[in-house]
């Protein structure tokens, strides 16, 4: 007896299905799919291969599975990153969607992000560990290196997803924002009201700057001792994105030598090792990879996934994940994610 | 030979002209107006008295004094305190307007704020601290207890210049906001754009709740042990205002059983001793007193007084510093202020 | 047998008790409070006036009147014009206040404000009649002299009620915004989102002018031929709050000779005369003093008043009308309120 | 000597390059590309056609043409219909991008849109109407059928550019916006601030009905007798997208009978018959196709392609202009552009 729901394919590892799906989103997959889980794509019969309409997760794809996919319409990425194994320019040349949930981490991260901002502008963490250890000083003494984020200059490099939602969290602070990312239009950054700039501009004018571009072919340690070297002292770097694009000694340098302020959630190694000189770093605010992983995020990746397959099942394409381009999905060089 | 300007009495200790004013306002100051320095009104010659258009300072006034100075337009408090120490109905009656120039507080004490909410929503300084140690935990594992200040619901206690700063603030994140301000019209609340509430309500349905409320004679240690166990377990409750408006030992109680997270900036005893319970306390966030207190801020006072003093010389009223208003000024129980 | 609620004198003419409260606000206000109808206060007997907490209406009020109500805490103009028919002096010398509730206006006013402004920006109105009479022009063509709103420069002359309402509105354009305001500091209108400008600048350097000033006795006329003719070639000129503000005459022409598009919902006289020459003037859009004057906003007036009556039981200032001004009162020219 | 600068295939009819570019973005388009002008792709030679990286227009392209074209990177069709006479899956197979300019016209049709909402809500031009003939009437009574926008409950039928433009211009007027779209998941209008609604939901509870889809296969005269029945007597009902989406006759049917207030700018004919009954009609407002052929918006089409030409050119995928999708482009069903 032939199933007639339409039929996905589920491989999401390291993620679970009960990480992404709250229950309720869970249970609406089942009642409106056929859902078949694997381990790798091997083990999926051709039976199955050839009814797949969605392929959830990102396995090893080999030209031949997906010559017997003659089905599929999209496979849904729920890590972020875009790993190199699946014959892309065949998925795109049979216009197979491949789309990502990334953006569940784009509030999250925003989120921590103006809250170590804000913390290296008021010094909040020193402040709370002086207060514990008897050392705190009261008003305005206490206060001589802090500042305002209302109205300071502000840098962001990268404007994406994450970009984005920092900058909706920003809005009450009526900061001067210049953006750089080279992959936008400088029209479509001053329709969303900031100052389209070129890195130059963005590192020797801001006051705070947020690093929140993907790492790439082209970006890897592209902020290194010039960069820091050229911004303005006291400045607060605050790197939320990928550890990568930052040569991680030369800020550390940057931040010991007392020229900049600096907060990371990203690091070289993850964890970092036990005696690593950042620990004890004083202006370095340390967040151990926690920025978007949080149980909240995770489950909204499956409410995506479903409504881009309801619209994918009447032939619409989807809007509410993120798609892959054809021209950039192969300059991505995010590390795999190995843990949630 | 007399001076054509109009006369400044000048008493504002426990701040200084140097404080409250930029070097290009007091020069301005000086070329508008005579300014007569003292210590204490009885200093002041009684042809200085008679001759008096502005009261810089909030000096003991008596009633005396007071029918000396017969040119008197204004008194610009430059504390942020009224204390009982003039005749202000005689000073209402005579239709002399007593401003402050607190609000320049408003805005750091929201930055600090909303740092400290985002900080115990998502354990920045816990983390830091942590990472410090070499204890850090990665990822979801490091944040089953971070919460997003998106959609959370807040609550306000208060809703003066503060309350609508860190309203402000907090647009960006659309949080559902109620709140309770006894001292004002339910519509005028609802037209800012948050739910008007009883302080039950704000207490029972908040994920967060920010005191701004100043102290006044009837709000003296109204939030005590009934109220924070009322409040959502695991909520969030930032004490920006005075410490007089909480009973302290029963807020550090609640936080010290779990049932709380808190920051305050505000302490019942400034310093506070060494050896007080608050400062090893686990889930509390502690700021020496620090939000408000930045050489910005007291700067912009003096901007604030001249350009209500350019308002009074052209015979119109002051509008931009805050009136106090003869209803509420013996109301209000902040203490002195002792430094700045 | 006393009754024991608090009293309230009404003389509302020429607005009457149900016109400006809600069936469901008056019978709270009688609920509340024991409402005494006069058409005089010297029809109103000494009792009454002893025991009056409260004045709804602007009566001609005597001293001696003044003198025996001696409960009175604030008088309710629900006219929106103050008048000079009290001893105004001594009503702030006893601390008793004087509220309007002319801000119900300011929302109607401002929203046909911008329609105003839209119409003569794309010649809604002129299009329309011209498709009635089969003299349309189809597309690009019949496009030749329209303009965007968005990004354009705006000038404002006055920011009070009516002005911020303004404002808010206007904020999805995005406008370049100048302000004139010679009673408010730079900094509150810097505040606010605006520009501060003289007025000058705000005729020189604005595709759109809002006049949205209340006319005093400084004002009258301020605006005429040379104004009109220092604005920009084709600006559109939108009159919304008293036509005593400018030269009429000398809009008119401004019009007629091409220079400028206008529209007003204020004028002169009201009725104008029949054979008027601003009737039939192309370029000039003419609203019957229709603004403000909607059922729903003086609905509105009712509610205000109740929420400060009961602010003012409690001893509390009022926070929802707004107060005259001891310094101001005396300037303003408005014309009395003839009919609603 | 050959020219190694990209080629750009120009057949941009009816539209002309002097339309849609300024004089600087066609210097500037001038100077980075060799432009070889055409009437139709017939005429262009193997060699242009297989140097062509852009093809600039929305001429009919045959398989063969395509095929020789082997070095296309994007069509850039500046007319906003995409009509079906390109092989289209061919197209997207290669993954040569189709992309439009049509956002140009998003703003000054929301503009119009916004005009012609809040002249049906206040009756501007009937008023003005009146006022030239002497009939006006004042004040209150001149006002009887007036709403407000704010505050009112909105519907929107489609979310794409001009809703999204639409939306953002009528944030300051706070409304209730709901928003029926079946080609967007439901979560994306709510995080645009709206509230996805079904049809019948939009129709039944708007004071306000913007219908901004575009017309496509499926839903062409989806709106007719029954819809305009089930919506609120006195509700406004603008079209700013295509006149096919409705029943024309039944919507004239439903402002004659006085069930609606009607404005639209598109018509079943254009230009409409001299003696339609629709020019006569009261309480419909008439705007002959003006909504969005300013020159402005046709100027910022060359700003667009010079900026994703640049894109492309760095082998990055187009962000500016809105692409066409596989999925949907055959449904779309607009008439050609005859005119600009």
């Amino acid at each position: 007896m032939t199933d007639d729901r339409p039929l996905v394919l589920s491989l999401p590892a390291p993620r679970t299905l009960e990480l992404i799906f709250s229950p309720e989103a869970l249970a609406k997959l089942h009642r409106r799919y056929e859902v078949h889980e694997a381990a790798t794509l091997a083990d999926v019969p051709d039976a199955a291969l050839a009814r797949a309409r969605y392929l959830l997760g990102q396995p090893p794809v080999t030209e031949d599975a997906l010559a017997r996919m003659t089905a599929l319409r999209c496979v849904f990425n729920v890590e972020g990153n875009l790993l190199d194994n699946m014959p892309y320019p065949r998925l795109f040349e049979r216009g197979i969607h491949v789309v990502t949930t990334a953006q569940v981490f784009a509030l999250p991260v925003a989120e921590i992000g103006l809250a170590l901002a804000l913390d290296l502008l008021r010094e909040v963490t020193e402040a709370d560990l002086a207060f514990r250890e008897g050392r705190e000083v009261w008003g305005l003494e206490g206060n001589r290196a802090a500042r305002l984020l209302s109205g300071a200059e502000v840098g962001m490099i990268g404007y994406g997803e994450l970009g984005r939602a920092l900058h909706r969290l920003l809005q009450g602070f009526r900061p001067r924002l210049r953006v750089f990312d080279p992959w936008l239009p400088a029209s479509v950054i001053a329709e969303a009201g900031a100052e389209p700039a070129d890195l130059d501009t963005v590192l020797r004018q801001s006051d705070v700057v947020f690093v929140v571009a993907a790492v790439t072919s082209e970006n890897q340690r592209f902020l290194g001792a010039p960069a820091f070297a050229s911004m303005r002292p006291g400045a607060a770097f605050i790197l939320l994105s990928r550890a990568d694009v930052v040569d991680f000694d030369a800020l550390i340098d940057a931040v010991a030598a007392g020229h900049l302020r600096a907060a990371s959630d990203v690091f070289p190694e993850e964890p970092m090792p036990r005696d690593h000189r950042v620990r004890g770093l004083r202006g370095f605010l340390r967040s151990a990879h926690r920025a978007g992983a949080l149980d909240l995020a995770f489950r909204r990746m499956g409410d995506m996934v479903l409504e881009d397959m309801e619209l994918l099942d009447r032939g619409l394409p989807p809007q509410r994940c993120k798609r892959a381009e054809r021209e950039t999905v192969a300059r991505m060089r995010s590390k795999p994610v190995s843990a949630n």
